[in-house]
């Protein structure tokens, strides 16, 4: 008699192309609760996701309300933000301020926080090496919790024994 | 003798973080469509994609058309739509009225029929947890297709004997 | 004694649903890479993926910088392009401009050439049949690269023996 298992995820495999506040968070908080369950971890940012892995990127990432409906209005306003107001400067650092407050409320980590947990629980960070040329942005310029620098190839790699890659 | 048959997507297992009109079709699709092949069929909303699963959410789904160079111009336009024009009030309804219409005239469901039907052929909806609390959505602001609240873990566990996970 | 070798990518299957220039890039690199190792790749566009292969429809991608925070600031400015002037006539071409120029520079391939080589590598591309509908694309308006229109079903049945299936 053969018994079949529930199958487990051994290895996950994300690629991060978002550098936004918002869109940090999915990969991380799958990394991190991932990595927390004994799951073997590869984050490769590539694109606008290098951000998170640029010095001084994670803490400054930012949310545009323009163009997004799908953001909730403010609190103060009785309705969503028109694109008109949304234009306006000082609206993007406004828009990342109440995200950043309504996380810290909920007793959410912060994107810094979630890398640093992360790493500690063996996470590990690619940063990806043609993104680094078309942004300019030398090894120098990442932050110590990155591995290595790879391309296509070395991703495929990753990806090829994992049991779950997802693109973010 | 072994026969190696094609092999067949018994579980599937979708991440819907996107919650504007065009991004919501692209899951559900595959949800209906892979539902009606006798798949089982899981869609875990987090992020903006937690408005499908509000009350009134999914029939209130916009589409802006600032920064979205990659939408077609309007019929009544003979170029794409400026930006300039775009950020002005009434636009985004515009854009979002326009797209039903387009929806409409080629026979596609609307996204509420989409979730009802989806729900039918067995479709399971989960609620992410930490987006409800994030987004100050309680339990009963959602609709009745949705089978429980999940955070990170019961995703993993869903993903874990899916034979396809998409990050959509 | 059963050796387990390393796992191989066999077949992957990419689902495009974005028709801008920067996120155009990703599947195309990825099916290129991919393809050239020997790999079997689908590429399926779908929704404003399809602009990809629409007959000039890779040549005229673009990329808005209004509601980008992600995206790096102008070399000529000493900070982010406001939001106030990103919407003005003419920001989206010159952004456009700037990044097919970083692209050149460090010797990157244009989306065209990517989409060539890759069809020479043997990659397929699928167009969406109901994307076709909705965007009134008809068949002669593809370009010849394209293989066939398929449809939800046909997609899932490319990604059930594929080994990675990403929504990009």
């Amino acid at each position: 008699m053969i018994l079949l298992a529930k199958k487990k995820i051994n290895k996950i495999c994300l690629i991060v192309t978002k550098g936004t506040l918002d869109m940090a968070y999915p990969p991380l908080m799958i990394a991190a609760g991932a990595a927390a369950a004994g799951t073997e971890v590869h984050v490769f940012c590539t694109f606008w996701g290098l951000n998170i892995l640029r010095k001084g990127g994670a803490e400054s990432l930012q949310i545009s309300p323009v163009g997004k409906p799908e953001m909730p209005k403010p609190d103060f306003l009785p309705f969503s933000m028109p694109n008109i107001v949304s234009v306006l400067p000082g609206m993007t650092p406004m828009a990342t301020w109440m995200m950043k407050g309504k996380i810290k409320k909920i007793g959410m980590a912060t994107i810094p926080e979630l890398i640093k947990s992360a790493h500690e629980m063996g996470v590990h960070f690619h940063a990806c090496t043609p993104t680094m040329e078309l942004l300019q942005c030398p090894k120098e310029d990442l932050i110590p919790e990155v591995e290595d620098c790879i391309g296509v190839a070395g991703f495929l790699e990753l990806a090829a024994d994992s049991d779950l890659t997802l693109f973010i």
